[in-house]
């Protein structure tokens, strides 16, 4: 089977960039206005994206009063989950995939959410599995502050192996509802999970039949070393926030030869990189519209921002007009949009303001026009470097329906992405195997109610 | 302004009868159908109830193989707040009730379910607070069994608090998305609730805008002591179990007697009793049709019903054609219809085995022509005895759409019901005044949105 392009969208409604709010484009009520978002959506899916992705903080984030007024994302807006159970009901094909913390919730609630939600979009769900570490979010769930990095990572793994157990409670064809007989399952095809590890105790089994999917699609976006490992074990789709072609080779191949020596088939792991695209029929006009956005950027909040992607540092006391301080090594704070900034820095010996500039520049962006940004995206597929992107919209519906409109027909014109969708759930469209039951016995053969593919035995 | 009958509907897919799913209407997959799911709420809607009602278990009930395998509650089937979320988008008036448990849920996270939920909705959300009573969900989160009863409670009033806090975290106007200042909100208009209490710590503040009610429309369904008290503090729709006439009226009496000594308004308290209906052209035919489907219950399946209604105690020791033995008394065990069934046990001398077949015939069913229902419903309501129903639908659709075609005519042609909505929100229709942010000051005057009714303080 030849390699196919996947394009997930990554939708915040206010927009991506924290100034996408004051767009003039932009409506005011976004990120709690479901007409508006699903709107959105509706356009993704008649795009043939895979899906869509939204991200989550379980807070308000901690950067002082006067940040927080001139940002959206305080009301950016609903919650995941349930936005995405609205969303199930407005769509028919595309991926609904959703960040939930193993940190502040319990196993056998998630689980169930992200089953019902797989039943309720007739198999589309994926879950981001990612750990917390904001000390905003600790303190919503009676901690003083957030785990320790080794900590949240250990959490995370048995909170997952509960999770996928829980959703083999019952077999696929577990529901006979045989009327005449009075029988609705048979018992032998409900498993209790009984789980006693370090950190949780649950007995199960999960009151709901087994996700149509098997299991949800499981995503992830770590780039520490504990973040890849997870990765490589549990991820089907990793977001990654590499910049750049070569961080993103490189990465893109430790992820999938780690894939590898997890026994995992490599191309059952997608890495989507972050694309950041400034589209317009001119490459004039698409460099006006990127400088125009960034302008709209207070500095108090490109100075925040910049604060935040460093760990959470409070660069207050320092003299903005100097170098940026050797900062503590943490170990708590996302490394790897950290590591970067750092590294920019150093390289070009930039200062504080210099710096927040730069990143609140969102350099990373690709600005041009539609052939530009399907030049990226071919070369980056082609050689290996994505198996597809995690596209993010500055400002809506502008950045999105310039996407969808120019660069989606570019990218058909040259026969990397489809005209229609493959399948109708997201494993299927994403071409990933459908995991079998862990009760399913060697001699059970296959349960798949998949048509299109074979099972992988995980 | 006078009196309004209120109609929620009380939906399991599977039917509120433990032998619905074998009725010849059933559809098999009912649970984690959502089409069809649909399909009966927008009939509802149609007929303008004023919402539907989830009810919820965390965990699959602890009955023992045999007599689960003979039932559809262990996939009756998505969870609660992702099919309110799924059915928001696909409904435009009806309110959207959810149970949701205060004992194995964390304050932040319900708060900002039902805040989204009520955006998403338009302000159509209740919640239905409940505290967990069944080991088998304790089992679920860690603990051997569940909180004692009084604990039940006392974690109840500090979670409604800490959600009630939160749900205020943004005034109604915060929002003024000044696109020209970089203004997104008003700075005074965030609070952050720190709470510190025996039992939770919650920092706040909730990131989601006020919700379009306020606050979701908080239902309850005790009627334990604790359970009238916390209903009579908090609850603004009570559910009730009350069988009879008599019990219904010395109920709603209490309740909303209640409500007046601990300073609320008693018409801002619906008592909304259960309705369990069989309806047909002709009383013969109701009569045959409750007949069957008590025939279609397999008598393990009645006793074991039994058992949980007593609050999860064995019989199995027992002789079924003895009588019922002395219970240990329970603090722990919902005490309502614990106490109405050992009373009529008591009352008509019945052995263990016929007392689970009257349990099992719902002989609190009202069953006869739309005539006899519209009857019973008018003759409740207007002696006070009840403000509307929680009608239930024994199998589905069957039972729904007899009710919707037949009995709602019928209270229409007698003045008793709505035409048309009242209004958008779920508080509009049920006539419920909308709170006030606890932040609100003396000087603000009214912040509310809801143009048909004043406010009124809590």
């Amino acid at each position: 089977m030849t390699r196919e392009l996947h394009l997930n969208g990554f939708l915040k409604p206010g927009g991506t960039h924290l100034a996408g709010w004051r767009h003039p484009d932009a409506v005011p009520d976004a990120g709690v206005n479901l007409r508006y978002v699903t709107e959105l959506v509706r356009t993704l899916e008649d795009a043939r994206f895979d899906a869509i992705f939204i991200a989550d903080l379980i807070a308000v984030p901690d950067s002082g009063d006067e940040v927080l007024s001139r940002v959206s994302v305080v009301n950016d807006g609903f919650e995941p989950i349930t936005l995405l159970a609205a969303l199930a009901a407005a769509t028919s094909r595309i991926g609904l995939i959703a960040t939930a913390s193993t940190s502040y919730n319990e196993p056998y609630t998630l689980a169930r959410a992200f089953a019902s939600l797989d039943h309720l979009s007739g198999g589309r769900a994926g879950w981001n599995v990612v750990t917390s570490l904001v000390d905003a979010e600790a303190r919503n769930f009676g901690l003083g502050e957030h785990l320790a990095h080794a900590d949240r990572y250990a959490r995370a793994r048995e909170f997952f192996e509960v999770v996928t157990g829980l959703w083999d409670s019952f077999d696929d064809d577990a529901f006979t509802i045989d009327r005449a007989s009075g029988r609705y399952f048979e018992q032998d095809a409900l498993h209790s999970l009984d789980h006693r590890g370090e950190r949780f105790r649950v007995a199960g089994p999960l009151n709901i039949a087994r996700p149509p999917q098997g299991r949800p699609v499981i995503a992830q976006a770590g780039s520490s070393e504990d973040g890849r490992a997870l990765a490589a074990e549990i991820g089907e789709v990793i977001f990654s926030a590499a910049r750049d072609f070569e961080t993103s080779l490189a990465f893109t191949t430790d992820i999938k030869e780690r894939a590898v020596r997890a026994g995992r088939d490599p191309d059952q792991v997608l890495v989507l990189p972050a694309l950041t695209a400034f589209v317009a029929p001119s490459r004039a006009q698409a460099e006006d519209e990127h400088r125009e956005l960034a302008a709209l950027l207070h500095p108090r909040v490109a100075l925040a921002d910049l604060e935040y992607f460093l760990g959470g540092v409070d660069l207050s006391a320092n003299d903005l007009d100097g170098p940026l301080p050797v900062l503590p090594t943490s170990n708590q704070a996302s490394r790897s949009g950290r590591e970067l900034i750092i590294a920019l820095a150093a390289q070009e010996g930039l200062t504080i303001r210099q710096l927040a500039e730069r990143v609140s520049r969102s350099e990373e962006a690709v600005v041009g026009t539609p052939t530009d940004i399907a030049d990226h995206i071919e070369e980056w597929f082609t050689a290996g470097a994505a198996d597809g992107f995690n596209v993010a919209f500055p400002y809506l519906p502008t950045s999105l329906t310039r996407f969808t409109s120019l660069v989606v027909p570019e990218l058909q014109r040259r026969g990397l992405f489809r005209t229609e969708y493959r399948g109708r759930t997201l494993r299927e469209n994403l071409g990933l195997d459908r995991p079998r039951s862990r009760y399913a016995g060697a001699t059970q053969g296959s349960t798949s109610t998949d048509t299109t593919r074979s099972e992988h035995t995980a």
